[in-house]
């Protein structure tokens, strides 16, 4: 893996440790700072990996399993027992932050009018910009912090 | 990996052969039969596994390596480099045939009015009644196996 981090990348700035609950070595999982709904986190590299098309047979591995932990954990700590599992690769697909990223929601009954309803706002939303341009509300620092360490314990616990 | 069908479920049925482009060990790739977009297939467990969390850690890795070469044929078939990678567990997340399967849709530009305009028309559409539900339509038999031959040609000079 190409370990070098890119400047201006939101998912590469040493302020990702603040939004970090869980890691492997290769992969960390973040809170979103801007959910979509409760729980919506996200499992990214530590350094700027493009695409999911570059990674080795066994990064991809790792993350998968790395990634499917994190939905226990979360499953546990929002006690639901559904979630949505996605990536939006390319432009063409939505994709803003050109940085790696799945998608991790856990779903619960009637969350929203329609159960494919989160989709249309997910749009990478990390950056002021995108956040304003949806009218998406973002967490305070407070909130973030109680959560975090919400998804911390949860994530001991888990292992 | 339990190795059973389930009588009655689309994905376990012998018809889904027809449908089949792609195979890794416990897993095959389809096409699906109410495609959202052209390209639209999905990977599935060859028996009847509910859920991402009954895998095993190497299955789990096996299905998403074998996903990814199945991305780079939709990818190359499709002539897109950009694609959604999607599994919805569980009722509330929208699942409605509950066998695993994960869903991969090449992305080109503008092929929707809003790039996330396609997940809420994803609803699990391989019966017949939600496919009615929704309005969508069903390819016809001869297009399905246009459309396999194809996807079988760009596989094997894939791999």
């Amino acid at each position: 893996m190409n370990k070098t981090l890119e400047a201006g990348c939101p998912f590469c700035d040493a302020e990702i440790g603040e939004a970090t609950f869980a890691e492997s070595n290769h992969f960390r999982a973040v809170y979103n700072i801007s959910p979509i709904l409760p729980g919506h986190s996200l499992v990214i590299p530590k350094w700027h990996i493009g695409s999911l098309l570059e990674l080795g047979d066994e990064e991809l591995g790792e993350m998968m399993v790395f990634a499917r932990e994190v939905v226990r954990t979360l499953l546990t700590a929002f006690h639901a027992r559904a979630f949505d599992w996605t990536i939006q690769e390319g432009a063409e697909a939505g994709q803003t932050v050109p940085h790696l990223h799945l998608h991790l929601l856990p779903r619960m009954e009637k969350d929203l009018p329609h159960p494919g309803g989160w989709y249309p706002l997910l749009q990478d939303n990390i950056t002021a910009e995108a956040i304003d341009s949806e009218g998406r509300l973002r967490i305070s620092k407070e909130e973030m912090d109680q959560i975090v360490r919400h998804l911390r314990g949860a994530w001991r616990n888990n292992s």
